[in-house]
């Protein structure tokens, strides 16, 4: 009975080195640490399923890496700092050993940038797609959590970065958009998450939220929770050149970046006082970040004006899993 | 804008009531809660895929109950109390929305009887079997937490329970073993996590762990964590009436009582001193246990000694997803 299983073999190769002081080697029931006295545990979870989240030929270096930085993101929206995570896969029997080889070489390269650790998880097989989950913890000073709940008539509405890129991205991956720099399939493969933005924002922000499921509808759940309304200008929304040249190429392309999704970045409401604080934490950050509309009072309505003024008609709120 | 797409009108209805205080009614990007002073956290996760870890077909309040319950296992094993819990789950898009709805309320069930709440999680579609996955955060008195590292040479080998019932169960529902009362198949769907008895093992077991993989698998576990081997008795494992007959019968089950895994009993290693405070623990919440062994020094060896006093060889370890 000394033989290790095939199991646990792997698990202790390619995950262990990951783990943190708190994961107890991956060897026991559960992970175990002590919570610093006077921050919050800020908690959440996302999963992603090959051919819905990402493409099943995808380098698993970059799966783990996009698995791992939706997460933060979530923390980032929420102005939490990173502290470890828990992991569960499932995948096919015969998944060659290179591939939990690079899966656990792309985690480790983002435990390293962003500063976390693993704490434990779960590997199993499945006959079907691949299906990850990852679990995030992180802490904020109590009380200082940034919530989706507090925007208010005259607040800003501000995005981080550029949006579209991620949904154009899709389609640059799988060959329905040219993309000759290979820049719009990399911000899908690859989110920038904007932990370090996020971490400026008590004091600043009303609420916040992180762009993921689409620009209008992620407003949309901002609006809900403050009990507002918003309206923003298509033409202020920033976008990277790759972009705008893929827009200015194909019009119908600006819907996909307002209401495509797999953006990660952040979208904020904040009072027009506090701008110049807002730039100011963005810059020492290197992060852009761009005014694009304004909160009014009203029953959580998203309007987007097109260039001409007008209103524009939007076939598709955002991406849902059930429609 | 302001419909809610169906994802997010699936989680409202169904997961949202489920939410505590933390869970921000699952209405943020991630949950918010503020740890206890003078206690560890306690971290653990696993996941489970239709066909793997329950039958497709099973009713969707066993499947929720059972995911639940190996986390809590998870926590008892710990000596760990429930605090809370992260849900991810990957489902066909056609799932009617009773399944859903039966899911849900198994969790409520279960909240109800381990003391715990829904924090968040992810819901998406997937086109494979639906794949599960579930977080539980739990909380022990700093330091006390129990750890798989700490069996000695001469402590003494206990399980909770009976062992064997959930490997046999599997085989009763699937046609394979007669079960005419369903207790083995229900042993299989809706496992019995020993928290109450976790919580009052600290300063008894030198270390613990939960039987899910298989005893002797397992038990070789806590060999190699406390570095020492360790012999047990066939003759004294604890079967169920049910079990026992099956074996009685059949004696090729009795390996697979003893190997094959789904118990979620407690495994221990206890001094000998200490075995009269085990069994009053054990009595004050209702378990049995029983002493099936004694760990000694030696290269984490497991040793099974049939009815004849025979070494016992086993062809099987115990569950591997990768073997």
């Amino acid at each position: 009975m000394t033989a290790v299983p095939g199991e646990f073999g792997l698990i202790y190769k390619h995950f262990r080195p990951l783990a943190g002081p708190g994961g107890l080697d991956l060897g026991d029931d559960a992970a175990v640490f002590t919570p610093a006295p006077g921050r919050d545990l800020v908690v959440a979870a996302d999963a992603m399923v090959a051919g819905v989240h990402f493409l099943p030929d995808d380098p698993p270096d970059l799966i783990a890496r996009k698995l791992l930085r939706t997460n933060l993101s979530d923390l980032a929206a929420m102005g939490a700092a990173p502290l470890g995570y828990l992991l569960t896969v499932s995948v096919r029997r015969d998944t060659p050993e290179a591939w939990f080889a690079g899966f656990a070489a792309g985690l480790a390269a983002d435990q390293a940038e962003y500063g976390l650790a693993l704490l434990g998880g779960d590997t199993t097989s499945t006959p079907g797609p691949a299906s990850l989950s990852l679990t995030i913890l992180g802490s904020a000073v109590s009380g200082t959590a940034l919530r989706r709940t507090g925007a208010r008539p005259g607040d800003e509405v501000w995005v981080s970065g550029t949006i579209g890129d991620g949904a154009l991205g899709l389609l640059a991956a799988t060959g329905q958009l040219d993309d000759a720099t290979g820049f719009l399939a990399g911000r899908y493969r690859l989110p920038q998450p904007r932990v370090a933005l996020g971490l400026r924002l008590a004091g600043i922000a009303t609420a916040a939220m992180d762009v993921s499921d689409g620009l209008v509808q992620d407003l949309g759940h901002l609006c809900r929770g403050g009990g507002v309304s918003a309206v923003i200008e298509a033409a202020l929304v920033p976008l990277s050149p790759a972009a705008a040249a893929a827009v200015a190429a194909a019009p119908g392309l600006l819907e996909r970046c307002l209401c495509g999704g797999d953006d990660y970045e952040l979208l904020l409401a904040v009072p027009a006082a506090r701008a110049a604080a807002l730039r100011a934490a963005a810059a020492a950050c290197g992060v852009a970040v761009t005014r694009i509309g304004r909160f009014a009072a009203g029953a959580s309505e998203v309007t987007v004006h097109g260039p001409d003024g007008a209103a524009l008609p939007l076939a598709s709120g955002g991406w849902s899993h059930f429609a």
